[in-house]
């Protein structure tokens, strides 16, 4: 299933080696300014180039094919097109026989029985994120302007649900890129368990090996709200775009793991004030599956790329014998160095969807005696 | 949005203290042997009564309206409902004002403007999950279904795609619940970061206060194929249903949020043998979104109940000040002690829908040299 | 799959001869009153009695078991069942051998294996769609509450798109049921192929014989601007839902039919003012998918009931040949009088889920010059 | 929302002068054999070039960008897209002052605020009905595959549903264009209400006017069993891809529209044989939503084209008058020829749908004494 979503929703097509890869948004308002210009920032956190990353290097010139006029969205679906340069087949073989170990080459065998296309991993390449990264940039368009609508009704009804947020964002409006405030901040917590993300990473790529990381992406200016209950809280549905990303081993909110190790007392995160900011946050800004206007706090983490210079040991599944593998090719040695913007537009494409349905269901009346218009 | 799956689909209905709880079952397969004693086990396992879970009682008696006749599923949706009986809404104040800390009082009011039914946490208590462990045993019964249709298939068509783990199941059949070995594993690891549960709950009980805790779900017998790359691969359709469940906040996959701190060469996880088994088994039986036949093994934190006996301060929303608050009402200690069965059927759940789907698409020959019929 | 819809989202359960049917309507925006006698009169429209109708009498008495609370919506799913109460199975033998022609006997003993429940055609009774008008019930709610946020926009933002509607639903204000004047008008337009409906039931009451006949339903009061083309088109949305209404064998939209043997210069449908009224409305209030603010104008052909009192000759699975088979029970000469309302739900449902999208995906600034805000 | 279908879902995008139209298809079984030139055919049917069709040309040379490798399909998303090229914006203005009759120009403009491209129609444009083309080419395939799995598991089991169908379709085999045989036969029945085709578009050229037409689909081989009621019965599915083409009007199934004028005793339609075979087949193939196995009869009735040479009284939006509007550019006088296999490949891709979905969720045994494996 190649799309995510309900009402922006993103459809992935391309393999790695194949003539282009592309994502298809649909269900974007009209009227959005929209300029290819706009992919370039975070296409580039993407593009390889960086010491650990491949040497592969793509342009990934977006194609905006539809879905945009005389700069603006028309309400018609989106599409991005990535046609592929830089491909080298000579250096892929068929992994059929041998399977590279942790690498999608024998599920897709045993799932496609056999007809998937193994050039440079196929659908599964980490190239195709291209298109997730395309459609994040669209996805935080369309949190802007879900909550510059919520912010006019709030004008003639008093307060909108969510308001709240968008109040305690105002401090913001300075730094942030919209009036709303929302504001992604994504960053790399460690590298192969360390603090010292360049030293992790030059020492895998001494040893011709391959490094895993822990990604955070905080997210400002969401309004509470966000989320449905029961099968699409806000968790679910993050969690749902973030295990899509290659690589993606684990995710978790707030204190995330460490929760299961507290007491009730510690984990749980009175309100301070009347804005509904909680003491620690713990929850990561989100309370039974609908955000509550705190900061969003996600932690993905990322396991080291699959393909290392080193040569591994694994099974021959022609000649029924365990084999020395090598896997020729040019190789990220640390991919979460460009997951990690692939990670926020997940997230973002999550929210953008999360967004719509809040305005679409959005009630009329409020029924909160403490809340004044 | 109260519906989760694509094929084989549950819908939750309900509040806690409501007239009846109950979800609508639809897309299970018809001529499946199923009776109402069938669910008594695991509804049993999510039942209070034992040390640490509330002392409300609840028979949990299921009245399958619809879908079952001569104790066999006929094709149509499954209605199991469960009305409620030893409901006290007197415990329950309105919580407008007071939002208790943790819970959805807030974020409800937020989203649904101040019209939700606060009673026991309405539709957002734990209650409603009896839905969840009533699905989930149907759930169980669909993998076992579609695992002997593709056995079937493999009769004639030599081997089917997944059939190796159906082989590598074999040493299981003698304990299975059935022929295919599918086999669900699910234990509590540790309570409030203990591996001493009964100590950890005791002491959070004499404190008035809760702990979390970290549920394992392991499941043998799942063969080579499940999942939908990208964006409904086994990791997401898992993890998605599992952040349904209230309380868990953190989901992750085989060496999970460790892999972030390993290099390629320890964590891949090279294939040793005919059937597809790998040395560790560190990606959890899942690679590129797609089962490889090994053990899935899944983890989930559950964060500590946030009703506890203790006081609390959190803010009054009516008074615009900081108060004391103290919750009455039966409260669970240790809720992982009664979310395990929910998340294990939940993990169910996602499994017969890509079970569904994988029998769908399943190709019409194979394509792969070393595999002799 | 017994769910229609996108987000106002209904799910059907029950078996005409199970304990019970019912019907989970999900994504329905909270504060909205809804109280057990709303569902009374639509009810009371599908229920037996008239001449032509089964003497089978059922209560259809609703309970509202969750999603309301103290008279409005909460935002969760509501939960509306009928008991049943009036069954003779005695009634019904197993058509399993002799399948009743004209009804679902043969195809779901093919499609389920002969696992269906075929007490009373099971699923596939038209006892369960006092569901499909339970739920249209809330579905006319919600498209009132839409009109009303949408003219709340208004209000500040000068022309909500579809507004044109609004303003031109005014003359309706006082008949219709809420200030935003959307009105069903739904009649039955003929019987057996004559106007003269009573003469034509009675004529094959008399035979012992059943009649079909042809529902126009109009909608006043629906904005331009609902429809998402070009898979959820308006159409597309509406006949959907109709089809799925046991016995309908046709719809069509404005000249519908005739709109094949027509020219262009008839059949298009030239504006005439600054609402946006056509000349004609052949079209049926819709154009490229999107209402256009016009009355809706649908129509249902319904066939006649398949169970009649004659005996007919069909063929004996069991014994190879051809055999005489007279159908007991109670029968309806002319379901058209009760599946009138049913296709007037099933046309709010499909239209209240249109307005939810449109709400949902509105765009912020408008850019039409001749529109003054 | 412009994406049909649960499991084989195709999604469409582009505009009628925007650089590229296409379309991505999900959901396709590994290992069909695929090639480019399987498109022309059905392509050719489409293009323009007979009298009666616009002068407009383009080549519609599909790319098939991803999805296939080595002639077979890979499980991974296809897509499909088609340059635009013989495109003339000079022809046209912006229709938002004096929209077209009979066009989406004041439907869309009212929806998407006046952000949509209104350059031949945008999105509206039948140009984009050469992605639904291709994806039916697919669909077809679809559709012989799924027959194919389901005799294979005939094999074995005895019979499985729908094999009857199967079975009656052997005498096709010769002239099928696949064992299964599965046959599509797509005719137009009247044009402008005349059965002289070439005489009806003669004299409305003549006019400088447009005709409708009424296409009939036929569809043998399918077997029993296709169709999920209640709501994604065999008509709501497919009446639910017909609307979705541009122009079309009604949509009636076997006697349709009339069946509301008989009897129960006329339409009833009795089964003659063990194959299933009913005596009329006036049901169009299909009951309760599910299909017979007897021929599927689906009509449609499209509407003459809304661009017409002749000149038009219509509104003037800016200047607030009627106004005289002659239409520039290359214009079908009868799209009917060009939208027949437009229809039938809509059609098939609603068909693919429920055959993913009826291979999904088959019975394991088979419960119907009569049939003996």
């Amino acid at each position: 299933m190649n799309t995510l979503g309900r009402i922006f929703r993103i459809t992935i097509h391309g393999e790695s080696h194949g003539p282009a890869i592309g994502v298809v948004i649909d269900g974007c308002p009209a009227g959005i300014p929209l300029d290819p210009a706009d992919f370039e920032e975070d296409l580039a956190r993407r593009r390889s180039g960086a010491e650990g990353t491949t040497p592969r290097r793509e342009q990934d010139q977006p194609r905006l094919l539809s879905g945009v006029w005389q700069g603006r969205t028309t309400g018609a679906p989106l599409h991005v097109l990535f046609e592929n340069r830089d491909t080298r087949s000579a250096d892929y073989g068929n992994f059929t026989a041998i399977p590279r170990p942790g690498h999608a080459d024998f599920t897709a065998m045993m799932k496609y029985g056999g007809w998937s296309d193994p050039r440079g991993s196929g659908h599964f390449s980490g190239r195709i994120t291209a298109g997730i990264v395309a459609a994040g940039v669209v996805a935080k368009k369309v949190l802007q302007h879900s909550l510059l609508r919520a912010a006019r009704l709030t004008a003639d009804n008093g307060q909108v649900q969510g308001s709240s947020a968008v109040e305690h964002a105002e401090p913001d409006l300075a730094s942030a890129p919209a009036p709303t405030g929302i504001r992604f901040q994504t960053s790399l917590l460690a590298v192969g368990g360390s603090k010292d993300i360049n030293l992790a990473i030059q020492n895998a790529l001494k040893d011709g090996d391959s490094v895993g990381g822990l990604v955070e992406i905080r997210i400002r200016g969401i309004p509470a709200g966000f989320g449905e209950p029961m099968f699409y809280g806000a968790e679910s549905a993050i969690a749902h775009a973030l295990f899509a990303v290659p690589g993606v081993r684990g995710v978790e909110f707030g204190d995330g793991f460490a929760a299961a190790a507290m007491r009730g007392s510690e984990h749980n995160d009175p309100f301070i004030d009347a804005q509904g900011h909680t003491s620690r946050n713990g929850a990561g800004g989100i309370n039974g599956g609908i955000t509550n206007g705190n900061e969003i706090i996600v932690r993905a983490a990322v396991k080291p790329a699959s393909s290392i210079a080193r040569s591994q040991h694994t099974w021959n599944f022609a000649e029924h014998r365990m084999t020395e593998l090598q896997i020729p090719g040019r190789h990220d040695t640390c991919i979460v160095l460009r997951a990690a913007v692939v990670l926020e537009a997940a997230t973002a494409c999550a929210l953008a969807d999360l967004a719509l349905l809040w305005l679409a269901a959005m009630p009329l009346e409020q029924n909160i005696p403490w809340r004044h218009p």
